[in-house]
């Protein structure tokens, strides 16, 4: 067991009754298929067609009210005449008859109901608004709903092959310990297809739909308890229930079982086709990372790479470290992912004094540098056992990646018989073969071990195997500031913050912010004479309702002088007066000029998919040109907050690049740790705050924000 | 025929003579095996096998002075001994012994010779002086080399599989349009099984060895008029002879045969390796795309790419746009190549008007949109089939991706039907399929249907597809700047150039340089009065001996008065002497400050691999950080500038971003194609030359070079 967990989780693990649903759904006695037709060529006659091929032995009961037996089974007007208790009822009729048989299946008190038909959300606003009242109509009746927009959902152990997909009816269906679930319904078939045809066995292949009621965090939560699932596969289009699926992968790295996400959505155009596609808002590929990375989900960017990763990390946890050994009879061939893996940042090592010592007492001189290659001459067994047996057995690595060349697909005992013993040794050992060894494949996967068909699908999984970490620890909440937050928002009374305001909300959580003050701008000569503050100083227009405060003409710089300052605050009176007459304006903000090393936004927001998230970027028009930025999750520790400082790259400028001078990169991270604490539920009327600048000061001067907003969300 | 050149090529294509040459090479009608084994277990027995088992109906003739026969060939002792005329002799004795071979070749007037043994160039200095010794004596004898360090080349109609191989030996190798030219000897095997195992055919598989004598760029052009060839296939770990390969690709693309380059070295640990390999310089990834895009060679990423992209492109020459039209029955599995598209930059569109009408006629309702997903309910034969016609028939769009789910593999009449009768329309075609669907994929195969097994080598080809452009024109020689540039530098009589003398360069070729003058270290208060010279200006040492002149304490900048000027020529004076007392001073430069909208560097070098090129950049710390530069090969032209001009981001702030004022990017652009002339042969002792920076200036005012170096290569 793994302990993953700082804090407790917030998600639930599955409760009893839950349990009851999901027997219902993966195991169920008696299924009801509403809308079976009789007639072959539709796809609605498929489930009952699906399930007595691949061997249900349960009871199925057709709902039709034409017919009183369908294919051999005793078929019923409605559910409400079916004699038998329903474990799971699978409704195929149109959108317009699924309130209705929901109805029914309340009466007949059917655990879950799974609804193939679409015209839902996915389908604009009209559709989401029956989704609700139909979800919000199932729960009040006790009804767990599957979909809708769900093509059916397959168990091979007991078989329950409930779907009306195609693949699934015709292909041969292995059991084995990969769990799918996929939010593209016509995509189950396709990654169903892709595995067995790989050689590996599926547990559970679940269509989620609309996840109106049932989540992919919630399936994700279940298979971890599920003895059949080995490693849980997502194939995802959104997030649409981020804590669920959180707390499900959490529990899923502590129970030994990785999850492996492959998302759409990385280009503009993907992101609206998930959008069309789903009816679901669909974020950055950076947002998303940053979530699956927080939560211990592995992250791949190859679909092969879903069918080849689950035997590396099988029983296997993250990794501490991530050095990769690399040995090869074919230089060529083992370039073709070395290469690769260098674009990727993946730590290539080479061999240790120890393992060159050891290989050297039996003869074998291995070269110095990061490929171990063979060479034609070392494409003996002997050899490349040997060497292979030292690099597994080695601690100066964390992963052996194993390539041959032809002889793994003529003379497969060199290569092949060597790495099916070297295999179970504890340590992740992938194999990649230069040339078209389906069989030497065959015989790795039958031994577990990890072996890849492409040198890009193999680079991907020793990739995403090196990024895959413990779940970020949950930081402890710093009470204290968060209630001084909470009352700098309760003393608004449901006003926008203006910028003091704001200011406040930051100081709260412990981040310096420039010395200010606030005049009115009927200040005199004689007032602004008084002011305690050190020149030179700026002049802001102090307003909520003006975001853009420059372009308003209400900002003036370097005021050296009280008479320069009288002016400055005059000159804003007027322009503000002219350009927006109807602004309400609580003064004008005069704050001492600050200087710094560089200037960096400081963010943090509710994203709509994963929720809290903090943003580190640099200011400036060219780091926004470059999209320069890093995201976590919020809320982050120290460590995180460091890593992200190390991430953002124009922040060099910061970290010694060239000689410049160092800045204070720690109180750097200590802002971006306090600012993260807004994601705290105590504080959730806070939709977004952005510090622009926020002024790194040269190191042990800490940061300073200069400028920025807390934007609350509506009705609070 | 399609014209590729703007002016004479500078290759020549094969000419009577290398026709002997390459005849030899892959129809040879005996063929001497020099080492040739008895013992079937060494490789050195293999090519006589693979010879006769793949059909070699010539006369082998193994040298081994220990047999009179091997395997029922005739054998002799040398090369000397043989009565019949030899065409190609295979050498398979140590390195050590291979001169003498080389000898008794030139003695025979055996018009190639194939090494196969290493320890040459590959080794360290001492095997390059080797193979260079032996290079040489070979061509003073007529003989010429192919190799060292080969292990093989492979031909099939007629047939000759002379190679070391064990894959060559063992594969059934079907003839076909594919010929592969492989850096890597021992992934010509693994390149051979790969393409056979996806149903393809190969004409010709040569691995390259060393390139001492015979090239990629050579076999290239010989390739280009080989009827067996229709697609020349690299696999690249350096580039040894680009002016060859440069004009045999452009070729190539006039006989409307793509050349399609794999090439290793995209990562630093990648280049190591292939300089590790081969023994030779591998330069940045961007440096050979740069090359491969000028010349029409089409580079891809993904190796299985290789044998999945010649069918898209089998006699099609680069086309003019590049619009991509997907349809699918799965948005699921369009979204796992369309997402991707996505982040290359492909563009996909959304069907004309026309094609909407027309189907709607046909009564079929297509989305709008960038995906024509027909769902489950358009999973039909006709309406699959329909679509493809209109959409292949519609000139909105230039390629046209169609993808299908389960359907692919259980019902194919749905999608493989069509697909097979769109494929021939002259339009590229490329089909993914979801599920594994290897018979599918046959069938498109057999019919040259563009077919592809994963998402990522779909994306990747559609990429290089659209990338794919006509060779870059070469623009006009500037003879009159070229001569001066010349006169420039032969004035040096040798020596390094200074900043003024480089900048003599730069004004030779027409870019504009701030107005400098240069006065003595020695200048009184009255000489500087009397200059001629606009203030402010900057001060800056003149000396070939002090590249970092801001370092040496050699600039002052901001000067407002002759006083101040007088100042800061002696403070100069002072830190010069001080820390560069060897340093040649040739006076102080004295130039008036300059201010643009933004510093670009504009550099041009000749590249150990490729040769010329042109470097244009963003100066300042972040753009270095964020390598945002833009090569070409030089010399360009105007178009290309204009399109080095939009791929550096960071030029976004001169390009109108966020209502900045627009720069003279068009005076730019032609700074770009004067300093790329620089390219030329008349000026070849030009080894580098850089302006940092070169100031942009508002729309109309053109461009200014604030300073720079030109270098000359040692021995000018």
């Amino acid at each position: 067991m793994i302990d993953v967990y700082a804090t407790e989780p917030k998600g639930a693990s599955v409760n009893e009754q839950d349990r009851r649903v999901f027997d219902a759904l993966f195991a169920p006695q008696v299924i009801a298929l509403v809308g079976a037709s009789s007639d072959e060529t539709k796809h609605t006659s498929r489930p009952q067609r699906s399930l007595r091929l691949h061997g249900y032995t349960g009871k199925i009961v057709p709902i039709n009210p034409k017919r009183d037996e369908i294919f051999g089974d005793r078929a019923y007007p409605s559910l409400l005449d079916v004699p038998d208790t329903i474990d799971h009822a699978f409704i195929m009729v149109p959108a317009a008859a699924v309130p209705q048989t929901i109805e029914q299946c309340i009466e007949r008190r059917v655990p879950v109901a799974t609804i193939y038909a679409d015209g839902f959300a996915e389908a604009g606003p009209e559709g989401r608004r029956m989704q609700e009242e139909l979800v919000a109509r199932a729960r009040e009746g006790g009804v767990r709903i599957l979909g809708p927009n769900c093509s059916g959902v397959l168990s091979t152990k007991p078989s329950s092959a409930l779907s009306v997909n195609a693949a699934i009816e015709q292909l041969e269906i292995k059991p084995g310990p990969l769990a799918v679930i996929s939010q593209s319904g016509s995509m189950t078939g396709g990654l169903l297809s892709r595995g067995l045809g790989r050689g590996v066995g599926f547990s559970k292949v679940v269509s989620i739909g609309n996840e109106s009621d049932i989540t992919v965090g919630e399936i994700t939560d279940w298979l971890v308890d599920d003895p059949e699932t080995g490693t849980i596969l997502l194939f995802l289009e959104t997030i649409r229930d981020a804590p669920r699926l959180a707390s499900a992968a959490r529990r899923a790295v502590e129970a030994g079982k990785p999850v492996i996400a492959y998302k759409l959505g990385r280009s503009d155009v993907g992101r609206r086709l998930a959008a069309s596609h789903t009816g679901a808002m669909a974020g950055s590929a950076e947002v998303a990372d940053a979530f699956f990375t927080a939560h211990g989900i592995l992250r791949i960017d190859n679909l092969e790479t879903m069918f080849e990763l689950p035997t590396l990390l099988a029983n296997k946890g993250p990794s501490k470290q991530h050095r990769v050994a690399v040995m090869s009879t074919t230089g060529g061939g083992a370039a073709t992912v070395v290469d690769r893996l260098g674009t990727m940042d993946v730590e290539v090592v080479s061999p240790s004094e120890a393992v060159v010592a050891a290989l050297a007492g039996k003869g074998i001189d291995i070269p110095r540098g990061p490929l171990t290659d063979l060479t034609h001459a070392g494409t003996r067994a002997d050899v490349y056992g040997a060497v292979l047996d030292e690099l597994v057995a080695s601690d100066h690595c964390d992963l052996v990646l194993a390539i041959a060349g032809s002889s793994a697909q003529f003379q497969p005992e060199i290569s092949v018989g060597p790495l099916l013993r070297a295999g179970n040794q504890g340590k992740p050992l992938a194999a990649f073969f230069a040339p078209h060894a389906s069989e030497a494949l065959r015989q790795l996967g039958e031994s577990n071990v990890a072996g890849f068909r492409t040198p890009e699908s193999c680079a991907d999984a020793v990739r995403a195997w090196s990024q895959w970490k413990l779940p970020m620890p949950v930081p402890a909440v710093d009470r204290p500031s968060l209630a001084a937050v909470a009352d700098s928002i309760a003393a608004l009374n449901g006003r926008r913050p203006n910028e003091l305001e704001s200011a406040a909300v930051f100081g709260a959580l412990g981040i310096r912010t420039a010395p200010a003050v606030v005049v009115s701008g009927e200040a005199d000569a004689e007032s602004v004479s008084a002011m305690d503050i050190e020149y030179p100083v700026v002049a802001k227009v102090l307003s909520a309702d003006i975001p853009h405060k420059t372009d308003a003409g209400g900002v003036v710089l370097r005021i050296k002088s009280p008479e320069e300052l009288l002016q400055a605050i005059q000159d804003i009176r007027g322009n503000i007066a002219r350009r927006h007459p109807d602004a309400s304006v609580d003064g004008v903000l005069v704050q001492r000029m600050e200087a710094g090393l560089a200037e960096v936004i400081l963010g943090f927001r509710r994203d709509p998919e994963v929720g809290p998230v903090v943003v580190l970027g640099v200011g400036g028009v060219l780091a926004e040109v470059y999209k320069d930025i890093a995201i976590r999750v919020a809320p982050v520790g120290i460590d995180e907050a460091r890593s992200m400082i190390e991430q953002v790259k124009g922040l060099a400028v910061v970290r010694g690049y060239r000689g410049l001078p160092l800045g204070d990169t720690e109180a750097l991270a200590q802002a971006v740790v306090s600012l993260s604490q807004l994601a705290d539920d105590s504080v959730q009327q806070i939709a977004e705050a952005e510090i622009n600048p926020l002024l790194v000061l040269p190191i042990g001067a800490g940061v300073v924000a200069v400028d920025g907003l807390v934007i609350c969300s509506q009705g609070t």
